[in-house]
């Protein structure tokens, strides 16, 4: 028997094998997604996805390493489908609708997205959202908010508050102007630009 | 003399050596400012803050505990200063200027005291921006720049393609559906609104 498997050219094994390991990852991919979806990151432990995979917990453990692992294969898998859907895939997401439409699409599809990535990050790297309980921050939200009212936005205006604020957020401000190389004084004309925009 | 000091009212006292405490602090807090401002967070050490602000070293250990102390109350400084300006300074940021022009000032002055914050922070934390790097990131960054160049914005596109994504990163994007309460359809239209309004 160890025989015959010797004689087996490895050329030919080594595929067989791996599509055998690649179709179990992706069923336990598959299976970990469903658990996520129906009952959030909480409820996804290596037992219960490879019960709901129909797989050995071994075969979870050989493929992923650990429950981290898992977890970020998942957002690698559903980014990479997001990423395929909006660079190929069919309208209004993909190619051949009008560019406003798959912006809106893209932003909607993000948005789902994010409520699983956004609990999987979580749940990897701990809460880390306390920014937004900074006092400085809420004052900061309280003032923007109160001059975009003020400015005549009644609508959206949480949301609108947020995007005004976003490049003024010091790691973003710094990307853009260090590492994107915008500058200071570029970085404050084009977040004005925007601002107008806006405001309209 | 013991017996001298020891007849002092402590409750007279008390307020002088918190008086002393208080202006060493403020002096401290100009030279560490002047220390920054002039070569950078790196050049900040409690050696140099102490011989900069003319006062003993131990002085600058008693009042901030060690050098991330320092730092944060450099930030809370600067902030609680900024805050000042812009809820009750002169305008246009403070009041009395129209509501466009106090966001607009809000933006500036918030984008030239990140680049103290922001070089604090990564300092005190290590460098946290690599979400920017993320090759993901990049794929949507490119996507997103690219469909609003062609619904026709030409102009401050780096910084309106941060604006846009900036609600749709997965911890902005839970804090405004589930801490304040939007909610997930409220939250993908009030975001749609916003980009309509960016695009006109």
């Amino acid at each position: 028997m160890s025989e015959v498997r010797r004689s087996l050219p490895v050329a030919q094994a080594a595929p067989r094998v791996r599509r055998d390991a690649a179709a179990n990852a992706d069923r336990v991919l598959a299976a970990a997604m469903a658990l996520v979806e129906a009952g959030g990151v909480d409820t996804l432990t290596m037992d219960r996805v490879a019960a709901e995979a129909g797989v050995g917990k071994g075969t979870v453990f050989r493929a992923f390493g650990n429950r981290s692992g898992l977890l970020a294969a998942l957002t690698d898998e559903t980014e990479r489908d997001f990423q395929r859907a909006f660079l190929t895939g069919p309208p209004p997401l993909g190619p051949g609708a009008p560019p406003l439409d798959r912006l809106l699409a893209y932003g909607e599809g993000r948005l789902d997205l994010q409520r699983v990535h956004g609990a999987i990050f979580r749940a990897m790297q701990g809460v880390s959202i306390e920014r937004f309980g900074v006092p400085a921050r809420k004052v900061s939200v309280t003032h923007v908010r109160m001059l975009l009212r003020q400015c005549g936005i009644d609508d959206a205006l949480d949301v609108i508050t947020e995007a005004v604020l976003g490049p003024l957020d010091s790691d973003t401000a710094y990307h853009l102007s260090v590492e994107r190389g915008l500058g200071r004084e570029r970085l404050i004309a084009d977040w004005k630009t925007m601002v107008r925009r806006l405001v309209g």
